[in-house]
């Protein structure tokens, strides 16, 4: 087994070849001042087991992600698994408006096409993005890491929201395990000024509230959902999302949130501070890894490692 | 242009023709007694734009379709469209859990691999299903039906009522064009007997209320969601959905369903009752066909054809 | 090694896997209210070598192939073989008229795309339809267990006759090794009623005869063959057959039938009586397997089977 | 339209031109010293639709069709065609023995990834080969023209003889037309002497015998049948194929031959003489090339070809 | 025929409609806040002939040039050509070392996957990654505007320096038509301080010089070479390339360098200025666009624009 | 491990498997009268990593090749990789006229479609034929077995020199470890006759010289060069290339020819005499291969086999 760490999170990377007790493979990255990227793997991966750790949160990781697996194929890698913990693009995965493409569909192409024989990824956007491969694909769900955060925390009066109506089956991961209600925010063209306007279905009123959602971007929306809610009489609210984008203006924005606690994970590089609070989970990555390479299934990995003392 | 039928819904296809004002192709499609089934397009196809119409329902009519795509392929066909006005197997469009399929991207490969050029189909269950293919595909949206038709019932205080999580979106489609609001039912363990209780998320005391999915399959869960709906004080009640599948008992359940009315169309073939509405949306198709043929654009049926005058 | 067994022949995949003394993998099949085929595998096969028996004699059983080795494949099955003992659409194997499908080859065409990677198959209709396949394809001959048959029966005279001009071939097979005569019947067009009358090539007055083919569908033709053969004077008449597909009134024609005998194996689902023989070829199949495991040959196989003691 | 002449049958490829009464393409092909094959097509060919005519009867003509196509495909023609008069290494049909290839397989999916389009041939030797392709395959009859040639010998007491077991079905083509009876030669082991002889099922005394296959190749085994016809008291014997191969020993064998007359075609360049007589089929395809072209049916060819005065 | 322009170098892409008399197609590019690209086709493409121009010089070209691809493939345009006037990564086109990727192979594959029918280039940097691509691909050679304006400079006594020994073809290409003497630079290690040192083999004495290359990336390289030819006595230099990557300091070394002038073109965005002369050449591009649109030739295209009046 | 020696090279073959000390696999390989081409592999090798040796050096060469695959594949060999010592038609690598075919980009399809899962080919012609195959391939260099023998010869004032443009770079190779001078030939248009006439760039007056290329074909042109060499004053001259095609008059040419020496390896079978020096590569490809089997680098042979005692 050889894990390649690409450049879009060293630090993730680093914990998951700890965890697994190994050297990450030597590779050399560099960019050259025309910006292309050029890659070299330095040791022989000749008929091993190669995993390719590599966010594509941005064009210059998708594509070095793809050098790598080209690079390994030519290098007679035996098996190659691109592990994904943030799958971008992810959000353009359907045509909404004519002559739209399908980003999430293209960029799945794209990594089959390069050579990768399997894909690993967190929390995926929408679960049908698993069939956009036709390799398989195993998606791991960072919500268990959530529900122990939350449990701790020990709230009563639980209510998640969803701040969009797709994300309301996600709310329910979490509201089966924390024994909350569930609510959900749309966007209404209101009567008087004609301009949309945030509705809530469901009671938040002195309720406790997790605003629930797959990732942060600019934090925009997410930080008006947790105002919206505060003045329905909201006792806390958590902002909670498992891929801290964090575009922009977002870590502003955060500060000046409503919100009382930002909850995330490490799948993207993210500040923490006093209000964020960044849950490693480099464990299940290296645990799911180690279970690929040893041929065991990874669909139990979220209960096993909910039961592991050392899982946090 | 060549229109091809199958036999998966001869009603609908006859009038799809009739809309174009052409014959359909003539092809033998018979069924051997070993069940094998025999497909023979009986008239010249070379280097002609070819429409086949088979929803894809039941095994029999996926392995037909893919038998009269093979024919019109291997007859030179130069285009070849499965035009699908309901999409089976769509509901297995993610693992769920471990070691499932996703048959509704199998189908797709199948599709592809038989040689089909294009797809068209009604109201995907879900619109990643698009990704699901590599080749241009066309989905149509029949909700503008339903808006016409529940702006003649002329209906007050009205609340358009997803039936599960995931079909939230879908419902916010109907609220917008007629102003109403939107709530949610979702399956919540209940605290003394601990078994799976129906919640609702949202009000619809004194309502109106339109009960919307994109498919009516045994029609249970839906009769269920009717009766809780009414127990809450609901006034009327609609059921809604674009394909009525109407597996099992459907029928008989539909006629002592609490609701007042069921309103569908006729992607599938469905018997009509003083109960059950069937919505003719030939003219849908056969409209996207033309553009298709004709290389105008598709996006733009839904709003062109709610101004036709002879669009019902 | 991980046995799954569809449902197209339970009683044929329950012999192997005794065989071959190993439990089949436990599997989750069942049909949904609306003929949707949902599968589940409720093991890990992660890295396992899979065999998957199903023979496609029907188009559900054909999905439900196909929808095994895709949830095989997305389960990380390091090997998909689809062991397919009676292999359907076989006949459709040319285009015998203009603007027919190959189906034989389209089936083909969906099992390697559903993600086989190779296949097992026992008399194959036609030998070309091997090349219809890229991926390795291993076809088990079942006529040395009619050749073990036939010599214990010690038949005199002995002619083996095929029903129609493309299975002479198949014939000779027999012929060399039963020190037989040849015969061959086919249509031709009588001069007096302008109608196809049978004809016969070769001779069987006083002998004893077997009507040799791959197959017996609707039994109709081959039980007029054998009336035709014993108006011209033939002892005993035996007809013969690998895939028993006994279709439509098969079974009550082959009652009445002149033939004294009709001897078949188990590739499908097949009853007995006093006048049907059933001979089980599990034996065959699952060393085939078992060879196919061990990466031993599989061509050596007929001859091996013929010299063991307890192949019968 | 453009039309390529290959090297395998300048001859042939002259008369189609001229019939279609078009220049073919201007194209230079070379050998090099080294034996490697040079083309390049000397006119623009971008967007044209490109019919390439060779025959794939030796390495170097495969070699010489694939780099044709590859050239006119990055020419940018907008169709190619394979027009494959004798389609060589069709014999190789199936695996015979253990690990065989199937070398007509290969063949097909050579020409498929050069980049042909679709493919025309002439009495392929297994109909089956037509599914070795995924491009659409037009395959053209010549039996009529044997047929037309038979009729005006005005022969009585016909019987068409199969060389073997195999061409029987080929054999009733001719029966069907011309009348005729059928027979068959296949070979038994005899019992004194222990080596395998040559058999015939059926009736040839005082018979005129055609000795019908789809090609001569060296001649060796069927002018044994011949001699063999002979001595069992035929009357005229005729040795009737479409391909002229024509191998080794064969004109001196032909010419010795106890056959009154051998008929072919010219799908392979052919020496005529006294005995041997090579009927034209340019004009066959030549029509079939102009359908294609033009977007007519090809399979009405046969009938339709019979009844033109200056068919011939 | 429609354009789409990218982003990657809207004047040249201006000048090419213009040329062409058309207008742009309607498309919106955005970048959201996370870097994600987005696309939309504002206007029908269905059934057009499209083109889409964008270079491929940033990992964001890239991205948009595939999603460009992606859209207008889904939006079912006719035919797709990638118009790249600058193929970057192309000098990652062998593994030179042990584990390197062929990331132009790569890049080449990702086009075709996305959907590309056909590729326009400039100036490749090696002519055989033309072979990279199973589609059609059209180089187009840039050559014949040096010759030109070289010619117009009137310059005696010429050499054509290749600054390495990889680009010598390339300076044959213009000592042939300008009737200049080739001469080459290639790195020495130096026998007295064991580094590695410019050496020339060909004489560059008293000559004007152009060292000539197909693209000036940093500029660091070739102007040490301008400085090293200065030193050996020779009069005028001229640095001379198609693509004018210009990366970090290139601006600044160019304009201290010891070169004369600096002659590229406008394949990539440049800056002009009194040293570096930008020659436009979209009208080449534009021909070439033209002229496969309605499927004439593009090879003749030199030789017809060198002719042309209002070429330059 | 299996190796399958193909007929282009018994005696390179031989060496191999000796230096393996293996039996090479039981191969039938055998030419009908028609000249088709039939293989059997006659031991079993289902499951083996199958490595087969054969050249491309002519039309029969490759498709003996790709059957040879095409058979194992279907053998259910476990690896296929094609040991290509001398890969044909590679000077056809690009369009260099309109219309031209890229015959070496063709080749890697036909041998990829075939079914080889990796290439190991010596000294490819140019480095981006790499980039035409998507399999990975190792091409392991010839020029360290070069250099050992003219360390041997004690040469000084050493000069090697390319005998074309393309060169340069190849000859470099040499230059930097027998620490020599680099000169090149290329054609110049004369200004008195008109007619190209050779002229160097580069310095070879009493000078030692190599004429270095990848392949002598013909040998005309560089037995012309090292008359021209000679005439300018040089010491002794080598001729020295990798490939020995020795195609037409070559033998005849070498043995007048001007140079003192030549020497060639034994990729290609070969004719040795007191000019003709060929150095034996067995050891080489034999070390890859093995180094393949084991997952060993193949990279670092050259260097390791330098160092080795018995290299030679």
């Amino acid at each position: 087994m050889k894990i390649i760490c690409g450049t879009s999170n060293p630090e993730l990377c680093k914990e998951i070849v700890k965890f697994l007790k190994i050297k990450p493979a030597d590779i050399l990255i560099k960019t050259f001042a025309d910006k292309e990227i050029y890659v070299r793997i330095k040791e022989d991966v000749r008929g091993k087991d190669v995993f390719i750790v590599q966010s594509t949160n941005s064009n210059d990781n998708i594509l070095e992600l793809l050098i790598m697996i080209d690079a390994a194929k030519r290098a007679s890698a035996s098996r190659i698994t691109a592990v994904i913990p943030y799958y971008g693009y992810a959000r353009q995965d359907r045509k909404a408006e004519p002559r739209e493409p399908i980003t999430a569909k293209l960029i799945a192409n794209l990594i089959t096409i390069a050579g990768a024989n399997r894909v690993l990824t967190v929390d995926l956007h929408a679960p049908q993005i698993q069939g956009f491969f036709d390799i398989p694909l195993d998606d791991v769900w960072a919500f268990p890491i959530f529900v122990k955060y939350f449990k701790k925390e020990n709230l009563d009066n639980l209510v998640v929201v969803s701040p969009d109506a797709g994300g309301v089956k996600r709310a329910l991961h979490l509201t089966k395990r924390l024994d909350a209600d569930v609510a959900m925010i749309h966007k209404k063209r209101s009567e008087h000024n004609k301009i949309d306007e945030m509705t809530i279905v469901g009671d938040v009123e002195n309720k406790n509230v997790i605003i629930y959602d797959d990732m942060i971007d600019t934090a925009g929306t997410i930080c008006k959902a947790a105002e919206y809610i505060k003045e329905l009489g909201a006792k806390k609210v958590f902002l909670c999302a498992t891929h801290a984008l964090f575009s922009g203006e977002a870590i502003n924005k955060l500060k000046e949130c409503k919100a009382d606690k930002v909850v995330v994970t490490n799948t993207l590089p993210s500040i923490k501070n006093e209000k964020i609070e960044v849950i490693d989970l480099s464990y299940l990555i290296a645990t799911a890894i180690r279970n690929i390479h040893e041929n065991r299934s990874v669909s139990t990995l979220d209960k096993q490692l909910l039961e592991q003392p050392n899982s946090e």
